[in-house]
């Protein structure tokens, strides 16, 4: 490891974590040293980064001495314990869980949407990086947004088992194997099967009957965008996929934006791919979408039942554009702003 | 067989057919003979009912002498020519196709929902049975519209690969089979892969963007619930779902509905059964549905959007109420009525 920063990735052995990794490595990111941290379970795991074996190390104060990045993506309680620690030790801080996303004095940064945002890092060290569902909503929604200022929306989501972690991955293999061989299935990871059904719950329920998962896509969808009036709601379901979150957007704007105007923007975006074909079956799955870091958008069409609406497909890889990915290129935006030390 | 009805069922052999036969066991139809016909190509094949085997015959002109109840869920084609020759033999007709659905002639029914249309059936001797997407829809939404007047409806739908029949389901198991023997996959009866994947895309794409699918709900809603004006949009996806359909929708009121009201007015509807408790994560999902003639609704709450919006999570058998089952709802009706002659 040659000229760049000290990265340190709480978390590395999750499926975010080895997602960081490998994205570290693939966009070339430069690193001098790079720390595998995680709980002590996982302690002496070995990964590989670029062509290196790597020892995970139990996560503990010292570790973050001389850290200059720290991506976190260990849930919120390990955030909330280790976030302060890394950032007092001078680490700027890219937060993947939800420990600090609605906190005002804490950036939530969609690099395609608001990389402006990333100036208050200094505030507190701490960047949070939004979750999934939310990212792949507002790369797509904010050109439009822009063109024709954005009034509402109502969404429906198609999540992936891999929003879960490895233990997401797991219990759908297992129930479908189980099914195939005529075993009963058991639910864990999930409250119900998953296997073969769909789930109308993420996350936890609240008093006002939406689940966090929900509300999540309402309050960080007004923070990215700004505009803390929006109107959104959100139905969050979970699908047996492996990979790959899906949403169906019904967008209301201010003016009215043709299918073809949408699609001409959303062209020229970044981070977007436009995949709307119909005539030669050619619209996002998620099946297309793994493995990619843009976000993919089709079946745009204007809404039947308003003058000023629209209808959009929406799909992207939930472990690399909804969380690595997009931190990522936080890091990156901090790294071409000068806003993160190098050795 | 006894005193009863001279029926006959068009497509016996299909998904739909099959499940004609159970559900006319099963709901004690009175029936004095009963008629299985499919395409030449099952001619002979036998099927069961009440304990008896019945030989399937290929359909010929001759075979609807003296019924007086023709069943027909054979596809379009089929419909529309078979439609007018047992209609002119005498017979009244339930059909289970997209034929004659818009025919303004031609009632198109769900008989919670508009049960007195059935007189139109002497028109044309045609009853239209509704897209399986749509029966559910309304349903639910019928008794909310009666209490609050709906005006608008965005609708987001989980579609199980048995909608296509037994086709969709040996694809899904096949290419189940595939992946987890490490096999390349094959898409025949979708234009991709399904198995762990979503679809964004049933039935034909039109000119406005929008698939016939997604233009039968906006439609056919319209007709059953007597509003041509009604706004509605859908977006209609195929999930890897083996059976049942689901729906996430976002409705909206002239009168405010809060979700205790709508809770409320949705347990005392016929056909429907709330499955709403969150806090013991109860909600409806497809397997719960499958084999139940009633629509499940839960995630009942006041869309965060708008003042007078309700969204909701709609889950059906999409081979009962979303076809079989509405069909012999209907021929009860028929009876009932007194609008089918008895032998």
């Amino acid at each position: 490891m040659a000229h760049g920063y000290k990265v340190a990735i709480l978390g590395a052995t999750g499926t975010v974590g080895r997602e960081l990794i490998n994205l570290l490595e693939e966009r070339d990111f430069p690193i001098e040293s790079l720390t595998l941290l995680a709980s002590p379970k996982s302690e002496g795991m070995k990964l590989e980064f670029r062509g290196e074996e790597l020892t995970v190390r139990a996560v503990a104060p010292e570790h973050f001495e001389g850290v200059q990045l720290a991506l976190l993506s260990a849930g919120a309680a390990a955030s909330l314990q280790w976030a302060p620690v890394a950032a007092a030790k001078g680490a700027i801080v890219i937060d993947n869980s939800s420990a600090f996303r609605m906190e005002d004095d804490v950036p939530l940064i969609v690099p395609e949407v608001n990389p402006k945002a990333v100036s208050m890092a200094k505030n507190r060290g701490v960047i949070a990086n939004p979750n999934c569902s939310t990212i792949q909503m507002v790369v797509v929604l904010k050109p439009l947004h822009d063109a024709a200022k954005l009034r509402r929306v109502v969404v429906s989501t198609y999540q992936s088992v891999s929003g879960k972690g490895q233990k997401g991955i797991e219990e759908l293999e297992k129930q479908v194997s189980d099914l195939m061989n005529a075993r009963e299935t058991e639910a864990k990871a999930f409250p119900h099967r998953i296997a073969f059904n769909v789930l109308p719950h993420i996350d936890a329920f609240l008093d006002n009957g939406y689940t966090k998962e929900e509300m999540k896509m309402v309050d960080e969808t007004r923070k990215i965008l700004g505009d803390p009036s929006l109107a959104v709601s959100a139905t969050c379901v979970r699908v047996p996929v492996f990979l790959g979150h899906s949403e169906a957007i019904n967008a209301t704007f201010e003016k009215k934006l043709t299918a073809q105007q949408a699609r001409e923007l959303l062209k020229e975006a970044p981070g977007v791919k436009v995949l709307d074909d119909p005539a030669t079956n050619v619209y996002p799955m998620p099946m297309l979408a793994v493995g990619d870091d843009a976000t993919h958008v089709g079946r745009i069409r204007e809404d039947l039942s308003q003058p000023n609406g629209l209808e959009l497909f929406v799909c992207a890889d939930n472990l690399r554009k909804g969380a690595a990915a997009n931190a990522v290129q936080i890091a990156e935006l901090l790294v071409e702003k000068r806003l993160v030390q190098r050795s």
